[in-house]
């Protein structure tokens, strides 16, 4: 693992003995539906399905409201595989939170009642009533888990939201180079799709940006780091979206010595992003970057992350540190779980 | 505290130094609405309420969904009161569960997708589908909650819950007298619903009863101390309704040792139930009854639980046991603070 600083390495060590609980926040953009802005999902239509898709996967080990695993349109799996490896191997308990996702996953998730987040390029993500309840019901959350466990470690499956966390982070001020599960990342359209939502920006206020060009989730889990960075210590597991969480939950205060951005190697090195800059300017808290070591794969499906496709997301990098730190495993020994894992996949 | 036994001490020593997580289940038999049959709420259309009610009032100290906290029709306070005092006294975190609720509360809250219960005295209560899934989510929740915590207590908040758990017990086999919200308990209303609803009912197998004269309680919280049981120690918090969900659990499976049930020694002592006989007809596991102290209250609205109105429910005695291990306090301190509560409400 490959913490930033002294102070990475720090909080990886207060974590490692305590209890680990992961939460991972389903949401929603209709942001999603602009052709080829995300592969989260086979085809626009099935965008919707991939976020309660990844929890069912996350849980049963298959999926219930679509057939298979969510996958790209050329069959590469999702992130969530990671994600599973990680916590089923490491005995880490999970939940599901419901932030406005469009479909609810056959099994029980803790709901917030919020709306799915519109197209931020003709509307606005949601109204300002939306937007309290989100974070109202983001810092209740965040203080019951966070008086579950130890360490509240927070993925989120959102298709297209690394394009709303852009639009925020402009808008707020900072220079983001997104991340993206697409191997040639479409930096041209999440740019001219950012730019057309901060069109419709006429204020600068933290709360009216994510209002008018964020998502449900980035509220949500802002109010969730707000309350439970008081209580435990809390890891942001995800790329530039979790620094766009950050940018907005900074604007309302949390204890930054009990929060740090965990994420894959493969984020953290990406050249057409920024992630270890971005959280630097955002908030003065570690970012730690986890190598999953599945470039030495043996099956194409698992080396496609290390090749850029899907390179986070799912809380994949957090649970991984999760699962590193619980166990004592490094990435040799992730690759294996991880390698039955796809094995147990494929062979379905 | 009265353990019935040296077994029921035993089980009170081995979860005193540990975590408690209090959950509550909320859910709706359309039973509640023949006329008379509980006062779980204002008037038969203001019942739907009461369970979503009891929820936000445990968490803000005041409802949403309602103007004021679930009273009877002479205005006499949920139990929820004693339930909130003892987990806000002892800082017992605690979460709500929606099993077939009409009225979600204005909170974060696990879902499970069930419907509402149906009236039982002139269809099934659920389809059989319903109580599969009943079954399989309390299953999954107690699994995860008992990851949770060393003791899972679980109270409900379901109008006319006595009558269908009335019905269940009695077509099981066992010998129920019930307990009610009423001190005239209307036994002759009770006892003419259960039997019209077990005239309708033509299997003996425990699955075809609940599904045809229980209520999505019943299920869910079975589920829930099957698994949950494997793990960590159970607590029932409630009287002849936990003792349905017990002759349910049994045909089941669970683990005896981890299991107790918890009330208040208003239903224990109750002459029109058979509160101790019944749990240990249903099946061998500790009894205990949780004297909250208040007959000695200044307030004529806590003197009524002690005489008979809303003598359980809300999981109230769970709750008091677990203010009572986690504080080392007895009936005494918990009156000041129920007095302390029940002012704070009265000047609102």
């Amino acid at each position: 693992m490959l913490a930033d600083d002294g102070r990475g390495r720090d909080f990886l060590d207060a974590v490692r003995p305590g209890r680990f609980l992961f939460s991972l926040v389903m949401s929603y953009t209709e942001t999603c539906r602009i052709p080829g802005i995300t592969i989260a999902g086979a085809s626009p239509d099935t965008m919707q399905f991939t976020p309660p898709a990844d929890a069912e996967y996350l849980h049963y080990g298959h999926c219930k409201v679509i057939d298979q695993i969510p996958m790209t349109p050329d069959g590469k799996p999702t992130p969530g595989l990671l994600t599973r490896t990680a916590l089923e191997s490491a005995g880490i308990p999970h939940l599901a939170i419901n932030a406005g996702g469009k479909i609810v996953p056959q099994l029980p998730f803790v709901e917030t009642g919020l709306q799915p987040g519109r197209d931020i390029t003709t509307e606005d993500a949601m109204t300002r009533d939306q937007l309290t309840r989100a974070v109202d019901y983001g810092m209740i959350l965040g203080r019951r888990l966070a008086s579950l466990a130890d360490c509240l470690v927070i993925g989120e499956s959102i298709p297209a939201g690394t394009t709303t966390a852009l639009a925020v982070l402009r808008a707020l001020g900072f220079e983001a180079r997104v991340s993206s599960s697409i191997p040639e990342n479409p930096v041209d359209l999440k740019n001219k799709t950012a730019g057309a939502a901060l069109e419709r920006l006429d204020s600068e206020k933290p709360g009216d940006v994510v209002a008018t060009v964020g998502d449900p989730m980035i509220p949500l889990v802002a109010g969730m780091l707000c309350s439970a960075s008081e209580v435990s210590r809390v890891v942001l597991a995800g790329g530039t979206q979790m620094a766009a969480v950050l940018a907005f939950a900074s604007s309302m205060g949390f204890r930054k010595e009990n929060a740090a951005v965990v994420t894959t190697a493969y984020v953290a090195d990406d050249p057409t992003a920024n992630f270890g800059e971005l959280v630097q300017s955002v908030a003065d808290i570690p970012a730690v970057a986890v190598d999953p070591g599945l470039e030495k794969s043996r099956h194409a499906g698992l080396r496609a992350f290390a090749e850029g496709f899907a390179k986070e997301g799912v809380g994949a990098g957090g649970s991984i540190m999760s699962y590193m730190l619980r166990t004592g495993n490094g990435p040799k020994e992730f690759r294996d779980a991880a390698e039955k894992e796809y094995l147990r996949l494929t062979l379905r």
